[in-house]
């Protein structure tokens, strides 16, 4: 296996924007991209695009080509990936394999949603196609139902409170407030996250992510030197409906994820400098921490409301906002995450959030309540 | 790169099936797949799936997981792969360079669709997003105009005539008719094709292929015996919307991914004893015969009429039936195609459809109308 180097980002601003279609932000995505590896479109070997759903949110499937051919790539293999919300997470990871094996030298991996152009409703339906719908759909759990189950378990086995899911929220949001890329930039205390009006109880509005547009883009390779080396990566499946996990405090696909992707990079968590994780609902950040071997099973909670996951703490995560403040253009997240680590590792970030210790970096990437974890190790 | 063997296939019948569900037609698929393998689920080192529009259709998204949990299959990267109707050949292409890489040693590939669920009305508008829904599809042309548009040029340059489709359809009826698993098994006569129901004008209902339910599983593998290796494999894109493309007789994907493929296998046409080749319309067949270089330019349409890719013919075409008549599950197709060589090349198929020359077999699997293709040449 060949190293293989991110030789280039780029990311549209994530929010919601009433002009703009899914293609058009892609294209912004990669021809940033592009331009930051120095790479003409007619140089890349082949392109992998992680979206969620485009065909149910945008009425165009086929979307790899149909983007692929706007942004001048024509002629190779273009290929959609769909893994709820890590699809493009899972694109990376075959993108991944294919330069490490030698079958592609560049590889460009984008993804994209555009969820705005919907009613709330509308998009709260289509994100629960990515939960076991002849099940816990049928019955009427939609995504928050079914992370709020998981944090009231969590909540019963290991004390878990309510101040320390605001906590997550809190830290998030003051990291977002930063980034100017965010979709809402707007520090909470933690009295207003407490306060914050019920969704599906212990969760509040400021427990879940936000609904946005957005894409983000990355240039893989083996020979173009780049400031990022991919060190270890690893995709993992478990079953998609919560009543077939052998756990629900225990996300067992991250488990796997972390597990083959710190051995593959020789690495331990205490060898990790900075995170992004997919904090869809603040306590699917705590089971990270957890589940990747950051903290013991239960003192995630904790670990955050004692600032252990802050900016200027031991570990910082979700330097960039994360899904609850940065936003969640739910395609587009994965391989934002690895943009948001490398402006970080380069020293790229804003001065006011950038950290200091920036040489190795984890992005853990989750797809519906856990079915899918993609976990990618980077260092400089 | 190492060599992969086809290891093992499953397929269930294509066709209409009130009571079966997605998950439950992979599923059977996979256990037949690996009957025949003689593997167990927990040997299976990766999944993928192809799949078109479970979303849409059934209302199901994040499909790997959900199939591969209920398959046994359940720590292992389950990624679903969506290129239109090549989204299972865009699966086996990516599991096909993973296990030569070596970074995969048994990568199941399944296809599925589940069709018949939705009103014809319905279906139709859904296979729409699979062509450029921003500019032909607000004109109003769905697939069957799209390709009406292709034949009625084709016509106009070549002088391909009613007949010459219609000789398409009255073949592949004929070999559907004496395949087992085929939806439709009905021979035809040129008269019955040609007095068809205009669907899209040239186009009749016996010049468009079927709605159906089906699935197919293949098992590839560098270390497992199997009668049936990949010799060369390829994929390319093109432009979307039909207004983009070059020119609308010759699809340059097909021309680049058949032209990679034969490289890759040092092979020419010549060499190739049968084939199974897109025909989601009769004039799709006409054109893969020409752009993959088994006929010239033109001759697509005389060349099958003079009984060139008949079953006792030089080059049978879709001895299956083809999707004219065998059906087509879209996301299915793809890998329905390896199979379907597979049982040819291994002499497993009915009697009375079972071809004598079958050293080497070429599989052709295109998306929408022509921005995905996929090729691939399997060798004994």
């Amino acid at each position: 296996m060949r190293a293989v180097t991110v030789a280039g980002i780029g990311k549209t601003a994530f929010g919601s924007f009433a002009g703009r279609s899914l293609r058009d932000l892609t294209v912004e995505a990669i021809g940033k991209c592009l331009a930051d590896a120095g790479v003409t479109a007619d140089e890349v070997g082949a392109f992998y695009l992680g979206n969620f759903a485009g065909p149910e949110f945008m009425g165009q499937s086929h979307l790899a080509p149909y983007v692929a051919g706007e942004a001048g790539l024509i002629g190779i293999p273009c290929t959609r990936f769909e893994n709820a919300c890590a699809s493009s997470g899972s694109a990376f990871y075959h993108a991944y394999a294919a330069v490490s094996a030698g079958l592609v030298e560049l590889a460009l991996v984008a993804g994209v949603e555009k969820m705005t152009s919907q009613p709330g409703p509308k998009v709260t339906e289509i994100l629960a196609e990515a939960g076991d719908t002849g099940g816990e759909g049928r019955a009427g759990a939609t995504f928050p139902a079914l992370f709020a189950m998981i944090a009231r378990r969590h909540m019963y086995e290991f004390g878990t409170t309510r101040e320390h899911l605001a906590a997550v929220a809190v830290k998030n949001h003051a990291n977002g407030a930063k980034n100017v890329l965010a979709h809402l930039r707007k520090p909470i205390t933690l009295e207003q996250a407490l306060a914050g009006k019920p969704v599906c109880d212990p969760l509040t509005v400021y427990d879940c992510s936000l609904v946005s547009d957005g894409a983000a883009a990355v240039l893989l390779s083996a020979g173009k030197p780049g400031a990022v080396r991919v060190l270890g990566i690893a995709q993992a499946s478990d079953y998609v409906a919560l009543e077939q996990k052998r756990d629900i405090t225990t996300l067992m696909a991250n488990q796997v994820a972390a597990r083959k992707a710190f051995a593959m990079a020789g690495l331990t968590a205490k060898d990790v400098d900075l995170l992004e994780v997919h904090d869809c609902f603040t306590i699917a950040e705590i089971l990270a921490l957890e589940d990747l071997g950051f903290v013991k099973k239960g003192e995630g909670g904790p670990a955050t409301a004692a600032g252990y996951t802050a900016l200027e703490g031991e570990k910082p995560v979700n330097t960039s906002g994360g899904l609850k403040s940065k936003g969640h253009p739910v395609g587009a997240t994965g391989v934002g995450q690895i943009c948001d680590l490398v402006i970080q590792m380069r020293g790229q970030a804003e001065p006011e959030r950038q950290v200091k210790r920036r040489e190795v970096g984890l992005a853990q990437n989750l797809g519906g309540s856990g079915a899918t974890s993609v976990v990618t190790i980077l260092g400089r």
